[in-house]
């Protein structure tokens, strides 16, 4: 199921079809424990991210996902159980199973009460690492409806410094929303923070600096070596928006409001493996213009949109998302990248649960 | 009613009780036909702007209001109408009364349909300026709702770029949220840009530059020059995150759909007296964690992020909102500045509906 390989220096990569690894995902989440149905799920969420050229939300994720279930962290097979809930809104425990096995639950909820009653609002409980925010409003639009969501993270990810501030107390705290149209969704999928930690890892690793404006050194000074960000003592990470940063910093603020105290947690509770807080919102597009009207606008938008005369430096003007949707065209045909070293330890997570993993 | 009068060169600064401009405002607005009951609802909204400092949305707007109201594009009296509804959501037709009342009375609905049913979304149609977008949501917190609030603007006001491109297709685009504790509510509105067009305008007139990257010219170049933007032929404003642009963009295109797409409105129509589409959604925190628990998390958070230790240059870290209530406490003590000139125009547009407004 390999369709190439790479082989440059210090860059070899694979290039994986998305059914061999999502078969790679299914066997090593149900050798983990997990009922068939939901190692499926959580298989074929991170390959739809690495289709999707998100690879820091793809199949490397299969590496912690499995070391996490190994030492009970992730809690293979748990109840999703609704603990509460209205005609409109509801609250979702995941007791620690996998977090897109909760995240895809509580999207199809979402979908069934505002189509039920036009809008709805569902919160997560104890969930681990729900994946890529962008996937749960795309299943909404993909469905007819609006999807916003928001998900904030326990202490352990508090990097990002409030505006003005030179010590971190918020994390990456992404936001995403995705909309119908006759084609792919319209799906914005944003941090609001200047840059997240997995990247500057990766400059670490390289050797590279951090772009200037995104880091400061643990005594709040900016800087742009990663080694000052790691320390230890450890530094931060700016809020989203440079000179305009009490915004980046209002907006993940909201996210830690909706994805943590709404569901009841405290901001400065350390969460233990309870990483994420979700919160979804579904609006139905029925219960004002109709959908009809709504792709018909949303066609027009795009073009009025994409119509845009290019700025110097730049060949088109996309809608958000579109590239995704590009790059999953061209990965459903050339295959995905996967790098040699990640496939390694895909390997070796996939013996340390009794599984040989062979490339047929 | 002046508290004081403050003479600096080209900077003479009448110092009025908030009182005083709430009269003028219910005698202006009279003038022009508004019913009493809805003439000091706008009256008490454009004054607690500048009571918070938002003098850009404050007591200067009785001008253009007035404006608006003499050449009918402003229609006082005209019924607020709900021409849409459901237990949780609601389309308000202002019918071009003025926006302020319209906003809230559509953020009085959206209470109380929170209250009954968790959650509301309501939006307006045939809108004029809705004035403050943060005091929609401020309602809603002062009445224990999480409110979020976005509002579009029709064609007129596309002079943001879409990022990539070098022509206006976008407004301002603002969102807002305000979130109840036990004191002042966090507040955060911001707009989706770098610069409000009105900044730029302030500029000119001060002969002064625009700070780097936040406009461009009528070829798409980066500027500073505020000539260079009002040309003609006329330049662009660019969104909202500088070199992560595209993340300000797609919050605005959000603003743009909630605002307009999803009342049925067309990117592209010219929209005439009607410049603003409102979406307003209040979430009760009694469907989630409970009220009371949630305003406990409040206060811990304000702890943990205001505790956050200051940066070089900052005093301290605030919450979103704090330095605006701080600005209406001092305003109440020491009156609301009021510019000899802004004056004189209230004065005019006064002269214009048949009133002798004099400071007594």
């Amino acid at each position: 199921m390999r369709i190439g390989y790479d082989r440059k220096e210090g860059n070899a990569m694979h290039l994986f079809t998305a059914d061999f690894l999502r078969h790679v995902g299914i066997a090593l989440f149900t050798a983990c424990g997990a009922p068939a149905d939901e190692a499926a799920v959580v298989a074929e969420e991170l390959v739809e991210a690495s289709l999707m050229g998100i690879d820091s939300h793809g199949v490397i994720r299969y590496i912690w996902y499995t070391e996490e279930a190994i030492v009970g962290r992730i809690k293979p097979g748990a109840p999703i159980e609704v603990v509460k809930q209205s005609a409109n809104t509801a609250v979702v425990d995941f007791h620690g199973n996998f977090g897109p096995v909760g995240a895809r639950y509580m999207a199809d909820l979402a979908c069934d009460k505002a189509r039920e009653a036009d809008i709805a609002c569902i919160i997560s409980k104890h969930a681990h690492h729900v994946g890529r925010l962008g996937s749960c409003v795309q299943r909404l639009a993909e469905r007819g409806m609006i999807g916003l969501a928001v998900v904030n993270s326990s202490k352990i990810g508090h990097n990002v410094v409030p505006w003005g501030g030179r010590a971190g107390r918020l994390a990456t705290n992404p936001l995403a929303y995705a909309v119908p149209t006759a084609h792919h969704p319209v799906i914005l999928d944003m941090s609001t923070s200047m840059i997240a930690e997995g990247k500057i890892r990766v400059l670490l690793h390289q050797g590279k600096d951090v772009p200037p404006g995104c880091i400061l050194d643990a005594d709040g000074r900016p800087a742009t070596d990663p080694r000052l960000f790691y320390g230890p003592p450890r530094g931060a990470i700016l809020p989203f928006g440079s000179e305009l940063g009490y915004k980046g910093f209002g907006l993940a603020l909201l996210v830690e409001i909706l994805g943590g105290a709404l569901a009841g947690e405290r901001i400065s509770d350390e969460g233990g493996a309870y990483i994420n807080g979700l919160n979804l919102i579904a609006i139905n597009p029925e219960a004002f213009c109709g959908t009809a009207r709504l792709l018909e606008l949303m066609e027009e938008m795009t073009a009025y949109i994409t119509d845009t005369p290019p700025a110097d430096g730049f060949a088109e003007v996309v809608m958000p998302g579109a590239y995704d949707f590009r790059t999953k065209e061209r990965r459903m045909r050339e295959g995905i990248p996967v790098p040699e070293e990640t496939w390694k330890q895909i390997v070796e997570a996939g013996n340390r649960v009794g599984l040989t993993l062979e490339i047929q």
